[in-house]
């Protein structure tokens, strides 16, 4: 057990049950089953190596249901990983990372040299040392099913090397940031509006601020006034305000395959069902989107027609309107996540689909935390005028406003022309880095991995070749100092082992080669390792 | 119609369907009704004046589901206001502020010389000037709870005179707003940390002030880690994200009756049942807790122990104990809200409920808002641990974190000793504001009007004599020059009629005794009229 870390007091241990270690296997072809003598009963463990879930998730699954059912009560100790993979017929790992996917969860906690326990889940020590009994917080507030998080994130979560290229996070680079310029921003808008940059502000948003993106997206020939602009913290907000508003328990939502994560879990947080439409490289397919209405209503479509997150697609202009007709048809709201349409780096700027709506059906969501600074926490909605007010209510609902000081700031950034000039130097060096990735790629990558360059926004989108699984990848880049993101991550219902996604803008250019040597690396490992076990799970 | 303020655009008024103007009514002795041929039918109207609902919301109550039934379809002309008045007998103005509620919730709109006519709800001209069919928003989404708002936000919503003094929002005077020094602040932080300021943060915030706040919680005698506090968008977000992970739809959430009204909107909005808990000079009533416990489980108890909003109470120390045991036995979580805690002019710091929990069965929400700067949007939450990971996660989910640019300025400004230095100026300038406005109402208000000093905080509650209704009062007050909350805001199922809430914090005290003076003569001309018509309607 030297291979977990200990976190967690042993006071949590309640009365420990000790765990038999009988264990009657009954093996078959792709399939181990066994089962496990425990004081409450008996216990089955069932792995199945022709599945696409990882063998280590299977057993953490099988385990954790064991224990939701009270079949393996707290205080119970699990056999040995060395028992446990023994009997299984698995690698002494996946048995680790089962446990310590089941302790990152809050499931089992591991004693030094006593063995991992059954912990109640979410469980910790009663504040301030206090002697009443624990307060049931697990049996108040509806269920989250945010919790209930893949154990993709389990692996996500394990720690880089110090030295690592991390192709991981769509996130400007903060050595671009401009702060000195800032500095004087911000010293300028406390010397001139004082006091009353510091008060509360209007729930819509600092009025300027608004006017100023109003015209900026009228000059991209997207109607808009002022009045239609809601500041909200971040496109996260946002996108939380719209789910929020118009996603219902129950309700269905239809997102890109692939698309952004933390997009759609965030519906799923508000009870709906996500279902994947089908893209290719010019973007969402209407044609897919057609199939998917005709399985049956949805509420919302999320949708990143420019530099799509991950894939870097751009939606095909002839695309918009077909998705708009079949969208009203079906009164189907659009959400369009504009997160990096600004970041062009090649050929003309992206038609927006929201330029083309006449019917007023489209909420165009923006951000400032992809060009300048994620740390001001600041993006806008610009919504459908019947929308505004019900928009507002929510806004003032969820915080009362956005902060005031850091709108003002903004404001005047962007009226002295200092975000444009800050967004050439963006693109400039983006672009640079997006070339060094291309052609670091052209030269290492090993026949069998594809992909297709984009000519904007911050991601970038491989293939594998059908022998490797990208989150096996990961363990093993890892190891060869490289982070990316794997492509399971990006699809709601399953899928993507063979993608992963790669977001250079964060590194410097000697740095994304560097990455891409050792990323070539453990491709060439994990091709190997594919070829002597074809059949080859997990870990 | 001259009253009538004009806007939105004439092309709204699809086919317009002229009002008949014949009407028949049956007079009763408290009651009137009317019916009123339309081309689709006749519509039924009808008042009572004995009923604790104003008379013009009465009415725009009975229009609106006219409306909303679609008896009054879209583009009907309403009767003018003249005629309403006569058929119905109330005064003319009582019509006309029917009519203002109704334009402001957008179910009329007025032309003008044209008269006022229904519109759809919600509906203004598709954007762009499209030429497609809007798109039907308001059929998407969850039925959303607060747009259906009591018509007394609408009374709120009229503009105050220029010279008006305000006794309305518990906020602090921007004034003592320490903008220089919040300026050098700033300018400090960008200098030392750069553009590692600006960077996205952690989600439960920066970890440096969180230990700032645990410590200085610890030193009150709350027992608090800083991994237990999550920095949130002030405490609005705080009670959000609270609401947000507890509250069930048709779950039951305990708040004092009165309470915030921000409070029990959120967790309305929710789809909460909300019921008031009875309370005293003394705060919370631990017998009515436990009356209310008696008819039905409850999910939350929301409170405000200390300088309670509105009344200013402070809970008694030989309730909190009797308080957590019976919250304890019900498992009711509870909600304890800190909004101006520090804000103490008089005697000892009032006890915290939180301090006794030995179950961790409490979380408590603060806010630097009430003591520094609203418009940075900072607050935090004290979670007992088995809450924290959920809270974190909801976090992430809401906006990923709060900005981290404030969190360092703010936590700067803390370990610089300058949150305590500015908290006694705002003490000493609160003290005295108190002071001014307890003398001002011993010299000019009329016996029969009642109240208790609070010894801190920002609101002042007071009872007036049973003929006055605080809404009516605030008519005439508003004329007068002078503005403050009517208690039924404060009320979650109805009442309050009689009490009124004064903040004082961001009024001179000059400007303290004007509005007295002003506030009395209101009283005064109430008063004379109740006695001339005892059973009066509300305008």
């Amino acid at each position: 057990m030297a291979e977990h870390s200990i976190n967690g007091a042993a006071n949590l241990l309640i009365g420990a049950v000790p765990f038999a270690d009988s264990l009657g296997m009954a093996p078959s072809s792709s399939h181990r089953t066994g089962t496990v003598k425990v004081d409450s009963g008996e216990l089955g463990l069932a792995l199945d190596r022709r599945s696409e879930v990882p063998l280590y998730a299977q057993l953490a699954g099988s385990l954790r249901s064991q224990i939701e059912s009270g079949a393996l009560p707290v205080g119970a100790r699990l056999p040995s990983t060395r028992e446990l993979a023994e009997v299984l017929e698995v690698h002494r790992k996946t048995v680790v990372q089962a446990f310590q996917a089941l302790e990152a969860e809050g499931w089992v906690e591991a004693g030094v040299g006593q063995g991992t326990f059954v912990r109640r889940p979410g469980g910790r020590p009663a504040p301030d040392g206090g002697t009443g009994s624990a307060f049931p917080w697990e049996e108040v507030g509806p269920s989250n099913p945010t919790r209930d998080e893949d154990l993709r994130e389990f692996v996500l979560r394990q720690a880089p090397r110090e030295d690592s290229v991390r192709f991981t996070g769509a996130t400007p680079d903060p050595a671009l940031f401009p702060a000195d310029e800032f500095r004087g921003i911000l010293d300028e808008v406390l010397r001139t509006e004082g006091v009353h940059a510091l008060d509360y502000g209007p729930a819509a948003g600092l009025l300027s601020l608004r006017e100023w993106l109003a015209a900026r997206l009228s000059a991209k020939g997207i109607a808009a006034t002022a009045d239609q602009v809601l500041i909200v913290n971040g496109s996260q907000q946002g996108m939380d305000l719209v789910a929020r508003t118009l996603v219902e328990p129950g309700g269905r939502v239809l997102v890109e395959e692939p698309s952004y994560s933390n997009g759609f879990r965030l519906f799923q947080s508000y009870g709906a069902q996500i279902d994947g439409v089908g893209t290719d490289e010019d973007g969402l397919d209407p044609e897919a989107l057609r199939s998917a209405l005709a399985k049956g209503p949805a509420q919302l479509l999320y949708v990143m027609p420019i530099f799509q997150n991950p894939t870097g697609a751009v939606l095909a202009p002839e695309r918009i309107d077909p998705i708009l007709e079949t969208a009203a048809e079906h009164q189907l709201a659009i959400l369009e996540d504009h997160f990096d349409a600004d970041l062009v780096y090649e050929g003309e700027d992206p038609e927006p689909i929201r330029r083309r709506d006449t019917r007023g059906q489209v909420i165009l969501l923006g951000t400032f935390s992809k060009i300048l600074f994620p740390g001001l926490r600041l993006g806008w909605l610009l919504l459908p005028p019947p929308l505004v007010e019900r928009f507002v209510q929510i806004k003032q609902m969820a915080d009362l406003s956005s902060g005031l000081l850091v709108q003002h700031a903004m404001d005047l950034y962007c009226r002295r022309g200092l975000l444009d000039r800050h967004l050439e130097r963006v693109r400039a060096t983006n672009r640079s880095r997006l070339a060094a990735l291309s052609a670091a790629l052209e030269r290492e990558m090993p026949e069998g991995v594809t992909w297709r360059s984009p000519r904007g926004g911050m991601t970038f989108w491989m293939t594998l070749p059908a022998e490797i699984d990208s989150l096996a990848l990961l363990q093993t880049a890892r190891r060869l100092g490289v982070e990316f993101s794997p492509g399971s991550l990006f699809f709601p219902n399953g899928g993507g082992a063979r993608h992963l996604r790669l977001c250079y803008v964060r590194e410097t250019e000697e740095r994304i080669r560097t990455g891409v040597a050792r990323l070539a690396e453990a491709v060439r490992e994990e091709m190997a390792r594919g070829r002597e076990e074809p059949a080859r799970p997990f870990v």
